[in-house]
């Protein structure tokens, strides 16, 4: 390899400029603000000798990444980064030197392009003008390209012999025009739309004692006939010909070319080059930011995947622009953000509703959409089971004031007034814990509907009061820290709410666990007249005692007629119930477990169809909760045991008779009420507020990429005027549902399909409307109609999908990540960040923190505190405050860096780098003197 | 980059010689025979200055990857591979160019090796004579390590004011021993024993204007006090010391130079290196095999794992070696294989035992291991499932004359005698379908037992001839294809198998269907009285008539006793069993699913342990069946229902009590019936030869890594033996289990741990022994004892763990990955090799080939010609034969490449590429040839 000899001194790499010669030479060409040049598409074609017979057969091609023809295989390898030799870069550095470069040729048609070249290669001397003849033929010989069916010869021109005849007569087997192949060819879909290409075409010959090379770069772009795989005019060509016995050398010589054309800068470069000299400037350019990989670490026969995440060309081109390297363009919507956040904390309401606006339109026609359709399933099926649990308890709790009934109306009004015009339409509004537990101690002696109303018209003045004085700022507090505690938190909940769902089935179905096969003759159930004499105590059977008991047949009485008529049961199989809890565990696990499979099919390889299969794919993913259902909805209509089902109220009328839809605000109670309601809404109001305000700062979250802004005073102002519709309707109070939020917008997410073959799709964000919201409520509101097919629905199932709602909920939450970092050795653990930026066992001490924050939370959660609870979240706050004594400002960077205001934290952000390379070791002496003082 | 300026002519590349001048100095050093060099441990230590002080700070380290200290994180980053850039290998050529170099320098203490660099410098006039106090200081500063604990500042040596001390006094931080810490270091372990040290030294000083740099090389290694982490001897030495300003390039050139030391072939140049230009020569061929990513499709920030396989040092040093290319050394135990292959089909039994003896007394204790443990427990229990399974259906078939506790003894004599002797001990025996069947049809009129006799002693006569006339020949015709083929069939009936027995299970509990829980009343199962006038047709009750029928409580009996005494069940609950079958069922796939799971286990991160955790893992890997076994074992007991269970004879006697344990050969049938006997017992043979022959064949797969050899005619040898032994004494034959001997290598499957940080585990091979199998069957053997412990075993847990037998034995073939493709659309299909070399349509009809062969094989042995059964896979290689016709040699090269007789495969292998290289292009021509055939 002493081929290579570096000339440069000791002295040169010291005393280095900012900019190599190279380097100055591309800033001169690159610093011009014109247009960006187009995408290049490169096609390999090598030269094939087949008996008497030539043509150029496409070997590889490039979008972005290297997409190989597999010779025995006939078809294209995966695409996968082109790995190069040093070697082969180098010689196409020297072929550059010494060959012949055209630049800006006017060129129409291969066959005279091809006259140029070797025209241009006489006059130079590099050829001897005898084999002009030959050379013409060669490079004008048909192009065979990869394509679904391989090509035969038998269906070729019909073949001639004799090598290089020397009349022009069949020199050109190039056709003028696109062939049917070309424009047939789906692969057009992979390039960009203004894509021009540029061909390389490689061959031996066994005339030439030395290599032809041209370099050509036409002044526009022509579709030169079959030249190309797809109909893309060709730009650029670069012939390499050469003596026999090289094959493999020219071959990545041709993939060292076809590597630099694709690449992003170099492409720049030769759009623009003025001359050779340009050109090689580019490919050292190049060369100096390769990476190079050990050849004792790496085998060079791997494929490397096409890596998620590339450098930006911005920032690799930036270097050579006079201007500041930092703000690449693009980013309109932080652009947008950043103004907003501004507004956010002192325009409040006006503001809001400013920004959400101009989307409105939007936010109804960019629903139409299949995912939509599963998103609406799913959220449905959602609410509507919390409002049958929650309807269940809070007629417990009210003594049916508020039943079923009124769950499900209330969550459908609420629900449709919120999307329609709520600030963040994503957010799903539902009856939580903590206000089912006001309820429940509201419901005493006093009038129950009337206070409540007053409690309500309280609590909906304090919140508007709240939009006023633009008190969401709180939110400003909420770091990940917060964020991530609250909604785990709420995600076990769930979890433990679905578990214990699951197991109260087995409570209410218990098993008879002694149940002996052979004995079956022992277990019975018989229903036992009451003994005639016994006074019965209710008074409601009271005109029973007329009826002739001895008529009765106890025997045939079923279960609640015997109990009704005042018998008993007795038997060794009454208290139990067959095979009921145990076909409920299995739909509960399989709904749970087949929906998680499902979802991560998206990830998989399979399915049959040929075109579109990343979106049916992802269809089989956005319909995973759907299809668990239905399969299990199927198996237990199968089975046909009486499992639970999901009842919905099949009447519109209040579920106690005596009270209408409307309360009346005065009359019951006494005057003073009206006012002393103040104080117990007061505390509603900051139940509402926290509960609210947190679960939007989580669906704010940056990592869910939301366009249109948020709407945190506006969401307030509806939440509060809905408080007063529902107090006045008797209807329970609603506020944000974290973890169906989270599915909600789980359930929306979009990604990009892939572009350049290789190129890894990409999170594009959540498809921001209001449709699928106001259709999950209004069809919460009909749910009456839609009684006779929810009725096969077993409520096992449902309760599988919440397990699975708080489960998923708790993906890619940093915090489950350093939860689960307890469970690993330090040299398995994955790469994390923040790992390299914070020792471990301060990861683990902010863990164990947040830790202790949940368990506290927890435990007040399940005695009666609960009631407070959201006010706990203040707390949270109080204790990452406190967080700031035990951690650097550095660590805490790391480890809770997401503050729900983007735009303040991106201009903290640039100003800590610079603090941080000022600072940086300074810091890192405060840090290591903190360790000192807590470890010893 | 203009200062890389490649000075080679275009000329000079197309005559390029074999070897470039630098491969050409290479081969002059690197040619000697003489001992491999040491391993090099190489650590990268950079200067700090903290305040006044200074010191070395380890920064990274590389055994064979690199490992980067994480700064902020306090931690060692996760081993990758060491992605350089170009800039700073050419910066560190001309630094090897310039700066100092010293070979063989007699070095015993840091101080005097660089009071002997810097005297070096000071002559050669690179530095002027007053910095050489400066810089001695500062190569003697103490050097911190990355160890567990961050060691601080104030731990360390008192620090003391004044830059540059004149005087020598405190010049040395230096210890001369190696401290506690290096002798602690846990992180020897994954040093070599004979391992050497290089160290890298990268600094950054105010009193130098242009670098210092020196390359040493000791003449011995020595160790240089904390110099190293590790208390390893140092050999080489690399400082770069140079003015402020350029640490980050400084670092990049020391990144390389570690790397290239840790490189094989560079490492081998820097110790046989006789000058500069040697070491020059070193770095140009580096550069000349490293491999290129370019900038635009890759980030250099993303750290590449350690590949799965290297390519080998051997190969790449080869090149300068003058002997021929090929055969690396190493696999010496190829080299004993193609001695046995030869000896296979003309030696025959003689050279099985020679070949197996050698081995006899490492197959014992080699067995003792943890892992085995868990492997005679998982196999255990498939064999008694097995055994009862099977015992029962002989039972049926023969009358009771083969029962249970025949099946039990049969399979644990057969066993042990075959573990012990066989010539594959890994084998499993057991009964089998077809000898099931053949069973089946032999119990007729005649007397069974004798006639049974006869005909395993003409079989073992038979199978002596087979063995002796070495016709085990024939599993040379076995290929891939019939091999997986017949592996996959018999998997499918053994997963087909197992989902039958759970479906059973919901037979035999009839689930009932019509169960209303209100109506639990009427629900019950009452003994009726039979009618007294009614005669009985059941001769044995006939003594009860004079019992007192009336004195009989009816409604006390149990469901037994009430059929037994000639009463009727009569209710609507008689049918069915509550809960049993769903419970079966939850038991059975959660087996399943939890076995699958835990075995996936291996991959994963977790686990807290400290040390050896890989082992760990490792051993919930192996131990998952059993694990799985027990947590359902244990819910079945929690649950506390009458599931079925595992129920073996408790007593040692023959099922039948009218005979004893042995068959008289004569007496009961007329004598023409030994003679007779011959026929039948040639299907006998047949069925077993096969059975046996063709899953050694799969036992002895290359992809197991099998070191002991096979031994078929050993095999059969005992399988003959054994019949005649089970026909004297009434037992049932035994012939090899396909899917229970796969799973038996797979429970004893060897993974390195892997030595290097970041190189990957390698499968080793199986734990090839005797001491599971003797153990297992033993095990089976006592089981009447066990009897107590195996009765809590519920039968739907076994039957989950054969469902799992048989996925896990689908893993891996081919034939089941070529199966998926089919649902796969052809850009997501994994990258197999034989993808690359044959269409997709001809993968595609040679898997429906193969489809078609398993589907007739299927239904064939779903009717009673099961018995032929073995006798199609026959059939199964007659079709590979003909394939021969329809594809290619090269498409079946690839597709259907493994003969079980290794060597020639190697040989041909050889030959193969030999003509590939020839007939290359020829063999395409062919290839396209048949294809226009075979479409048009």
């Amino acid at each position: 390899f002493a081929k290579v000899k570096p000339v440069f001194s000791l002295k040169n790499f010291i005393h280095v400029t900012l900019l190599s010669p190279a380097a100055e030479r591309l800033r001169h060409i690159l610093r011009e603000e014109d247009e960006p040049t187009p995408t290049l598409f490169t096609e390999m074609d090598t030269l094939q000798h087949e008996g008497g017979e030539m043509e150029w057969k496409e070997s590889a091609r490039w979008v972005k990444f290297e997409e190989k023809v597999e010779e025995g295989g006939e078809r294209w390898s995966k695409p996968h980064v082109s790995t190069l030799s040093l070697h082969s870069l180098f010689e196409l550095r020297t072929c550059l030197q010494t060959g012949c470069i055209l630049l800006d040729l006017e060129g129409y048609s291969l066959p005279q392009i091809v006259d140029d070249i070797i025209e241009k290669q006489v006059q130079d001397g590099l050829i001897a003008p005898e084999i002009r003849e030959k050379i013409s033929f060669v490079l004008l010989r048909k192009h065979r390209h990869q394509t679904k069916k391989p090509i035969h010869r038998s269906l070729n021109s019909p073949s001639f012999s004799g090598t290089y005849p020397s009349q022009c007569r069949s020199m050109n087997d190039i056709s003028v025009t696109p062939s049917t192949d070309q424009l047939k060819n789906k692969f057009m879909k992979k390039i960009p739309r203004d894509a021009e290409a540029s061909n390389v075409l490689i061959g031996e010959v066994d005339f030439l004692d030395k290599p032809f090379v041209a370099f050509v770069r036409l002044a526009q772009a022509a579709t030169l006939g079959g030249l190309t795989e797809v109909p893309v005019p060709t730009r650029f060509l670069f012939v390499l010909l050469g003596p026999n016995g090289k094959a493999k050398s020219y071959n990545e010589i041709g993939r060292a070319m076809a590597t630099l054309m694709v690449d992003d800068l170099f492409s720049d470069v030769a759009y623009k080059a003025r001359d050779r000299e340009d050109l090689i400037a580019g490919i050292d350019e190049f060369l100096d930011e390769v990476i190079v990989l050990p050849p004792g670490e790496w085998d060079p026969k791997i494929r490397i995947e096409p890596p998620k995440k590339l450098p930006s060309a911005e920032m690799r081109k930036s270097v050579f622009s006079l201007n500041e390297l930092g703000q690449p363009n693009g980013n309109a919507g932080g652009g947008a953000a950043s103004a907003e956040d501004e507004e956010i904390f002192c325009g409040g309401l006006w503001l809001d509703i400013k920004r959400k606006v101009p989307w409105f339109l939007s936010d109804f026609y960019e629903g139409f959409h299949i995912q939509s359709v599963s998103a609406v399933l799913f959220i449905y099926l959602g609410c509507i089971t919390n409002a049958i649990t929650f309807g269940g308890l809070l007629g417990d709790a009210t003594d049916n004031y508020q039943g079923v009934m009124e769950s499900f109306l209330g969550t459908a009004l609420a629900g449709v007034v919120f999307c329609l015009f709520g600030g963040q339409p994503l957010i799903i509004l539902s009856s939580t814990g903590p206000i089912l537990i006001f309820e429940k101690l509201l419901n005493n002696d006093i009038d129950y509907m009337e206070i409540r109303l007053w409690i309500g018209l309280h609590s909906c003045l304090q919140c508007l009061i709240l939009v006023a004085t633009d008190a969401s700022y709180i939110i400003k507090y909420m770091t990940r820290f917060t964020e991530e505690g609250f909604s785990s938190l709420i995600s076990f909940i769930f979890i433990s709410d679905a578990l214990k769902k699951m197991m109260s089935i087995f409570n209410y179905y218990p098993i008879n666990r002694d149940f002996k096969p052979d004995y079956i003759t022992s277990y019975r159930c018989d229903c036992q007249a009451p003994d005639q004499g016994e006074s019965d105590p209710d008074p409601t059977r009271l005109n029973l005692r007329q009826f002739n008991f001895s008529a009765l047949d106890w025997n045939q009485l079923s279960k609640k007629e015997c109990l009704w008529f005042g018998g008993s049961l007795v038997g060794k199989s009454c208290k139990y119930v067959p095979d009921l809890a145990m076909l409920s565990f299995i739909l509960f696990f399989g709904t749970y477990s087949m929906t998680i499979s499902l979802k991560k099919f998206k990830a998989s390889r399979y399915f049959p169809t040929k075109c579109r299969t990343f979106i049916l794919r992802k269809l089989i993913s956005d319909f995973a909760i759907f299809m668990s259902i239905m399969t299990f909805v199927g198996l237990d209509m199968l089975m046909g045991l009486k499992t639970p089902k999901l009842i919905v109220p099949t009447e519109f009328k209040p579920t106690r008779p005596d009270r209408g839809w409307i309360v009346m605000p005065f009359g019951k109670n006494p005057w003073w009420m009206c006012l002393a309601s103040f104080v117990p809404a007061l505390l509603v109001t900051i139940l509402i507020f926290m509960d609210q305000q947190i679960t939007a700062v989580i669906v704010n979250r940056k990592e869910n990429k939301l366009k249109k802004g948020c709407g945190y005073h506006l969401d307030l102002f509806w939440v509060g005027i809905l408080m007063a519709i529902c107090s006045f309707m008797g209807l329970p109070w609603y506020v944000a549902a974290t973890v169906i939020s989270i599915a909600h917008i789980d359930s929306l997410k979009m990604e990009s399909e892939s572009s350049a073959p290789g190129e890894q799709p990409q999170f594009l964000g959540v498809r921001e409307q209001r449709l699928t919201g106001v259709l999950v409520f209004v069809l919460t509101g009909v749910s009456v109609f839609l009684a006779p097919i929810l009725q096969y629905i077993p409520m096992p199932v449902l309760y599988g999908v919440f397990l699975y709602m708080g489960v998923a909920s708790l993906h890619g939450i940093q915090f489950w990540e350093r939860m689960k970092l307890f469970l690993m050795p330090a040299k398995h653990q994955p790469d994390f960040v923040f790992l390299r930026h914070v020792p471990l066992r301060r990861v683990h001490l902010f863990t164990l923190v947040q830790i202790t924050c949940l368990a506290v939370l927890w435990i007040l959660k399940s005695t009666m505190a609960a009631i407070i609870f959201p006010v706990m979240i203040l707390g949270l706050m109080v204790v990452r405050k406190m967080l700031d004594l035990i951690f650097s400002q550095h660590d805490l960077a790391w480890l809770d860096d997401i503050l729900p205001d983007k735009d303040k934290k991106r201009k903290e952000d640039e100003k800590k780098k610079k603090e941080k390379k000022k600072a940086g070791k300074s810091e890192e002496h405060n840090n290591s003197d903190e360790e000192v003082s807590l470890d010893f």
